[in-house]
């Protein structure tokens, strides 16, 4: 088996490279260190059954004459589809970014895959394509889907170009819908923010919003072990599962606390007004895993768990750069 | 009030922009005559409240500076997105016909009516979107969506980027999901295709497919009457509307015999294999356009005297061509 990943050096990426060579199955990988680093791949670049090469998946020949190459050497057999833009605000601000990095890498990846008959794609779906459907459960059939994002909008409009390819060329698509993922290596996201707020000034930690925002948060060490369950255990030719904890997660508060307890302790905490952080960020939802777990997944860890081991991992790494 | 429509020259073009004009307003139209042609345009030419320019949606500067020139001349107030490819084969054989006409002219719009603060879109979505969900009555909030066709997809997605518009910029959406839709000037479709085969072999129809396929048809007059009702009687920011006729819809057998009898009465029709025509082709559906009914609008025409109608219409185009 050898297993293609785009956006390897990234946040999932390196995650689950680690993951699958760890099953003793090669990997290739490419990334554009656009949010992904050099650095993310140090503990694979050891491995010899790793192969990493530096590609825009947005630039279609190159993308195209990197995957021949890879191909040749040793057969892709499925392809893990992780890269995307992962800042909703800055694809908020300029539609370009979700169009490139989230949705035409997905476009291309398709077109090559059909190109060279490569018959399996895993992809990094997220809840975001569900909008603000309210109280809600956001099982996986519910609608209507207005995603409120351009993230979202390019997340779904990737799952449905997966959709109409599995009916015209492929074997298999797993759609995993990621929840709020934390952990390491951490490129953005409410605990690196504040990680680093509070490094810079010791003194008063400011958060966006009044605090009570509460959501679900899943560890990428049980993310990468949700979407390997789903890939051994599930044989529909189109899958699509939500992955997240199993609970109705934490505030934004509890965060901020903790990053507060394990940095700097005397810091104050200000908050602002309003549960929204941004626009094309849903307040409290209702994030439902049924599905999962009846295929007999089910995560260790808690919201709460995650987010003090996150918070312990995020500081390291930032304390060791 | 100006209304901008993109893809006027095409067939939903060309009724919408006669409905708008004959309700006294203004309407600017841009085509690149790709599907739509001048042809199409003469009844409006003569009108001196419609402004005409050819120009490539795809092609944002080009897009850019043909809408200034006509925002400039008479503001722009809201815009009626119909440009879209309509070959549901040719974007399953090259995914760029998809992505360019029918999911790029849509980004374009968006990012341009951000702009020029153009606060209001109509679009011209699809039943395509809902993919195979079996015997589920299609009602607007269903899911999951998984369209089986690049056309669908890419409706989907321009959906998708529609909504998230809407929470960042836009007052106003307004997304119609069009059943079948017949007529003239007819471009492509079943109608069509059966007048032309008949016409070029009178003795002979060769029928994709076994006939029983089923589905429901709405006369274009029809659909731009329902499109005008619903911009007149729906408030909400974001609207999401099936349109469609009030019944089960027709079989192909009966498109058939009802183009043999216009045409070709002593012509012997031959059916092939199977209940779906191509790849993404959905066979019979149940399509609910209940909560357009209580809106209050109302189809006067079934499927069948819609067939009947268009029959008439498209063996009168074809042969004064």
């Amino acid at each position: 088996m050898t297993v293609f990943i785009t956006g390897v050096a990234g946040f999932v990426g390196t995650n689950l490279a680690a993951a699958l060579l760890e099953r003793g199955e090669r990997v290739v990988g490419f990334d554009n260190f656009c949010r992904g680093s050099e650095a993310n791949l140090a503990g694979l670049r050891t491995n010899p059954d790793f192969m990493f090469e530096r590609v825009e998946l947005t630039d279609i020949a190159a993308y195209r004459s990197a995957l021949a190459r890879a191909h040749e050497a040793d057969p892709i057999t499925e392809i893990w589809h992780m890269a995307a833009n992962s800042d909703i605000p800055a694809g908020i601000a300029d539609p370009h970014v979700d169009l490139g990095d989230t949705f035409m890498t997905t476009f291309n990846t398709l077109l090559l895959m059909r190109e060279f008959g490569v018959g399996t794609i895993a992809f990094a779906s997220s809840s975001a394509i569900y909008g603000d459907l309210g109280e809600r459960p956001l099982v996986e059939n519910i609608g209507p889907l207005f995603p409120i994002s351009n993230y979202g909008a390019m997340k779904l409009a990737s799952e449905a170009a997966i959709s109409a390819a599995v009916e015209s060329d492929l074997e298999r698509a797993l759609l995993f819908r990621f929840p709020n993922v934390i952990g390491v290596p951490a490129t953005h996201g409410v605990i690196l923010d504040f990680v680093r707020k509070l490094q810079a000034t010791p003194g008063c930690l400011d958060v966006l919003g009044d605090g009570t925002q509460q959501k679900s948060y899943l560890h990428v060490e049980e993310l990468v072990d949700a979407m390997l369950h789903i890939r051994d255990h599930d044989n529909a030719r189109l899958s699509c599962y939500n992955i997240g904890a199993a609970d109705d997660g934490v505030t934004v508060r509890f965060i901020a606390e903790t990053v507060r307890d394990r940095v700097s302790p005397q810091a104050e905490i200000r908050y602002g007004e309003g549960n929204r952080g941004w626009v094309g960020d849903v307040p409290k939802f209702v994030y439902s895993i049924d599905k999962l777990l009846a295929l007999g997944w089910r995560p260790k860890l808690g919201s709460a768990a995650a987010v003090r081991r996150a918070v312990d991992q995020v500081v390291e790494q930032e304390t060791t750069q």
